[in-house]
C-alpha cells in the first residue's frame, strides 16, 4: 500500500491540511481559519487523527510550511516554534510540539515560502534549476532561496520581506507600514500596505490604475536587489498581489531599466519574461510544498 | 616532495601572484599593477614560468581570485573571461585562457570575494560555519556568499555591491557614483564614492569626523538587508574603507537599530560585535584565498 503522507499548510489567516500519497493524489482536505494556537493546533490535530481512525491508516510523515518568523533549526530548544510574528496571540508558540505529541511521526518544518519553492522546483515553475528564489507578496511578503537544489536556513531563515528599498520620501512621502521596518519591501508592497495607501483593497483598484506601476516600481527595485545578491537563475512571484497580471510586463520592464545591464545574462537581458515568473503550482504550492516536505522527510 | 600551488590575487588596481606549498609557505610572490590585459597577464604568466624553471618544479595547480563582473561556469563559452567591468580595457577579456594555455594546469577561477570568503571559512573569521558573507569595501564594494560550505554562483555570481539601499535624498542629496546605478551600496560607500562626497580621500578624514557616521548609516543598512536576505551566521567587512576601525561600533549599533529586534537570534541581538566582525586575514586573505582555490582544484 502506499504510503500516506499529511501536509499542513500553516498560513496566518487560514491552515490547510490534506492527507495524500502523492501530489496528485489527495484523499482529504480541510481548510480553516488561523484563530488562537490551541484552537487552530488542536483542529488540525483532529483532522489527522480522524483520518487515521476512519480509514485505519497511519501516516508516514508530516510536513509543515508555516507562516514565521519560526525556528527551523533540528538542534535548537525552540525547534518547531513560531518566534518573534507580529500576529496576535502567535508570538513563541510551538506548533510542532503539539503536532508530534499527538501524531508520533516524523515531520519536516520550514517556513511557508521554503515550501513553496521546493515544490516549485520539483513539480512547477523552477523544474531543473538549483538556485531560484519564491517569493509571495501578498498579506505579508516573504522570500525563500533554493541554493544548489537545497533551502537557505543560514542562521535561521531568511525574511527577504524586510529589505529596505530605495524610497524618495520627497517624491513618495508614503511611509509603508510595517510595524518594525515602516517602508522596507513588505511595508510597501503587501496588500494591507497597499489598501493603506491608495485607501482601497488593491484587488478593487482596475488593471490600468497607476496604482500598479507605483507598486511594480518597488517589485522591480527588490527584483534588482535580489538579483544581484542572489544572482538566482530565475525568480518566482506569487501571493494575492501578483495575481494582478497587468504587474508582470511592468515589474520585467523596470527590472531591467534598474539592473541597467550591468549584470549580463541573455537569460536577464533577452528573456526575462521567463525570468521572472508566476508559480506553476499557484495557490496551491504551499499545499503541496507541504506534502513534497513530508515526502523528502524520509 | 610538497605540491606547488600557483595563485593570482587578480585585482582592478593591482596583480599579486604567488607560488606556495600551503598558506604559510610562501616562497615566492610578486605584485605589479594592473595595466592592459595583455601585459598583465603575461606578466604573470612570467611570474610562474621563470619561478618553474629557476627551480626545477612544475605547478600542481592554480588558483585565480578576480575582479569582475566575471564568467565563473566552467560549461560557459566565455568561462574564465572577465566581462562587464567598467575597468577600461579589461571588458570581454579572457583572462583564464592565456593562463590555460602557458602553463597547462588545472586552474580554479572565481571571484576576489569568493576567493577571500573562502579561506576566511578555511583558515580566518569564519572557521567552523557553512553560511556566512564576505564583503570588502574598497575601490570598489563586492559581496561573496558561502552557503552550505559552497561558495554561492547561481546564474553567474552576486553582484552584492549593486543593492540600492533606503537613501532619502531631501536629507541626503548625494547621488553616489556608480556608473550603472548611481547610489547602490558600492555607490555610497566605496573609497572613491567617500571622496566625492566628502571632497578629500577617506582615509584623510579623522577618525571622530561626522563623514564615518553617514558612512556606517550606509553600511548598517546594508547589513539589515543582508541578514534579512541571507540569515547568514556571520558577516566579514574588509577592504580599505574598513580599516577605518572606528566604523564597527558604529555598524554595530545602527544595524541592531534598523533590525529593530525582527531577527531574533542571540548571535544578533546579544554578540552582534562577533557577528559583524572583520577579516582575519586582513589584506592577505585575496592571496591566500588564491591558494586555498588552488588546493582545493585538485
Amino acid at each position: 500500500m502506499d504510503k500516506i503522507y499529511g501536509g499542513i499548510e500553516a498560513g496566518g489567516t487560514k491552515f490547510v491540511c490534506v492527507a495524500a500519497t502523492s501530489p496528485d493524489q489527495i484523499f482529504a482536505e480541510e481548510r480553516f481559519p488561523t484563530t488562537t494556537p490551541k484552537e487552530t493546533i488542536q483542529r488540525a490535530i483532529d483532522f489527522f487523527s480522524t483520518y487515521q481512525a476512519i480509514h485505519h491508516v497511519k501516516l508516514s510523515a508530516l510536513g509543515v510550511g508555516s507562516f514565521g518568523p519560526l525556528d527551523p533549526n533540528p538542534i535548537s530548544d525552540t525547534f518547531g516554534y513560531i518566534t518573534s510574528t507580529p500576529k496576535p496571540g502567535w508570538k513563541n508558540t510551538d506548533l510542532l510540539g503539539p503536532l508530534q505529541a499527538a501524531l508520533n511521526v516524523p515531520i519536516a518544518f520550514d517556513t511557508d515560502v521554503n515550501a513553496a519553492a521546493i515544490v516549485e522546483g520539483l513539480w512547477g515553475a523552477a523544474q531543473g534549476l538549483d538556485n531560484y528564489l519564491y517569493f509571495t507578496i501578498g498579506t505579508g511578503v516573504g522570500g525563500g532561496a533554493i541554493i544548489n537544489g537545497k533551502p537557505l536556513h543560514g542562521l535561521i531563515h531568511p525574511e527577504m520581506g524586510h529589505i529596505r528599498l530605495k524610497h524618495d520620501l520627497a517624491l513618495d512621502p508614503f511611509e509603508g507600514n510595517c510595524p518594525y521596518h515602516g517602508d522596507c519591501f513588505e511595508g510597501l508592497v503587501s496588500g494591507p500596505a497597499l489598501e493603506k495607501r491608495f485607501g482601497q483593497p488593491a484587488y478593487t483598484l482596475s488593471a490600468d490604475d497607476p496604482a500598479w506601476d507605483l507598486t511594480a516600481h518597488y517589485i522591480a527595485l527588490a527584483m534588482s536587489d535580489f538579483i544581484c545578491s542572489f544572482s538566482p537563475q530565475r525568480i518566482i512571484l506569487g501571493g494575492g498581489v501578483m495575481q494582478q497580471a497587468q504587474l508582470f510586463p511592468l515589474i520585467h520592464q523596470k527590472t531591467l531599466e534598474y539592473l541597467n545591464g550591468y549584470v549580463q545574462s541573455p537569460q536577464i537581458l533577452e528573456a526575462i519574461e521567463d525570468f521572472i515568473v508566476s508559480p506553476a503550482l499557484g495557490n496551491q504550492a504551499g499545499m503541496l510544498g507541504s506534502i513534497a516536505m513530508a515526502m523528502q522527510v524520509l
